[in-house]
């Protein structure tokens, strides 16, 4: 279940990241990069900092074949997409909610302390698209955007709560992916943002 | 036989990687790391991506001061250069080969999947320039440039199906090599261009 | 001691990133990424090219709380940290030679060649800052600002050349720390500069 969910979301992720591309005017390779990076990047990240290896679209090529048709299908319907803008919105808060559950639980797998294993999930949730923007020469949207870190933060911390609280892994997942995508699409709704950090001298 | 025209390769690399980092007034300090990682950054994305431990440049520490070398000399050099414009052009097609054929066969002795492959030639050959123009603070020119990852994307095929017609890795070596440069020579000298992929709307 | 130095120096390497991260209206997301990527980022790139694992902050994850309060101590004093600016400029420098020599001594005890202990060393004290400026879309500092890397590098040269002459551990990481020191020092106060390279000509 959360694998068809995987799939769904790396899809539409590769086709929104492909649209950030064109709007570039990048060539096709470089479309494909960005719709790659920007699907896989995260989940890449967080396992070369926890030294997990294989990468997972290493094991799974295939991915890298399903992101580049979703990038081709995004050129072919780039137009129409734009009418699906609630869809993407939609799929793209889903996206950030599994990955960050699946690196949640990735990391505990691996048995490692409950701070990393949050910040596994979010790292997994949100890389790929600093690496898009890094990748583009943008200050990357994350820093900026209304909560969407945060929504991941949020996620990966009631999977852990649930869990603490004696509920099993499926539960864990279930409910925070539930509360985590409500959160997610409330900010979207209505604009909820992080507190800004603003400091104007030079020094 | 590959082995001394990768030292070429990364020596050219570096010179006019040297020449890129002058242009934008570094230090001496920054001119050696944008050689360094240009020059070796491709190979080194390609071990961190696939677990491959230890980097070249650990295991054989004087590549950092071919490199280095070659920075140097293109600072004293580097009015002369200019009239060796095309001899560059060249050995960096080179690079772009050579770099691709030694990361399909390394990742070919880890016995990966026939995508794999061809992806670890193409991260080999191509990310030192994107590492590079990440730290310029540009927009990869790969993502913009003529026919360049797609060469290396085709020499990597190249490779592959020759063995896949029982030839042996000497002979795909060569062929692929062989085939992969007049691609890329063709590519600079008739400007041969991806398509594009323009979308304009704000979204 | 070089412990309670390195607690120190994460501490204010987080809080004048968070300035900076400030300084560009982040939100308080992006203040703490960019507070961890600075003052942990530098040994997290040395232990990922050179294939160490666990990282750092994942065995003591209590450096990420450490360094997040860093930030927010940073955000409730950002005016009064301005009057203590000497002060940073002091604890900035004192971290990059206890960074350093850290790197040195990691790389030291996973037995590699001079070469790269002293690369691991520059690695450790300077590729913090080097992503934190990547990710806020800048040339980074260090291919610009004063005598930074170099003081790096020769802290790392005295720390092996002490080493070579038949010192200590302990007398080698003394001497280099207080000459690194004093030589960073010295190049902030009479802002000594590496010579650039300066290359005007399109090619």
């Amino acid at each position: 279940m959360l694998h068809i969910l995987y799939i769904i979301a790396i899809t539409a992720e590769a086709m929104t990241a492909a649209l950030s591309a064109g709007r570039r005017n990048m060539d096709w390779v470089g479309v494909f990069i960005i719709a790659w990076v920007t699907a896989l990047g995260g989940g890449t990240i967080r396992n070369i900092l926890l030294g997990h290896y294989p990468m997972t679209w290493v094991s799974h090529p295939e991915y890298l074949l399903i992101t580049a048709g979703g990038a081709i299908l995004a050129g072919l319907i780039a137009s129409f997409m734009r009418q699906l803008r609630k869809l993407f919105l939609f799929l793209d808060a889903l996206g950030l909610v599994v990955f960050t559950i699946i690196g949640c639980q990735l990391a505990e797998e691996m048995h490692l302390p409950m701070v990393i294993i949050v910040m596994s999930g979010v790292i997994t949730g949100c890389a790929g698209g600093v690496l898009r923007d890094v990748l583009c020469n943008d200050i990357p949207l994350l820093f900026r955007k209304e909560i969407y870190a945060s929504a991941s933060f949020v996620t990966g911390g009631i999977y852990l709560g649930v869990e603490a609280l004696g509920g099993s892994m499926e539960w864990a997942t279930i409910i925070a992916a539930v509360l985590g995508l409500i959160l997610r699409l409330l900010a979207i709704r209505f604009e909820w943002q992080m507190p800004k950090f603003v400091y104007q001298e030079e020094w």
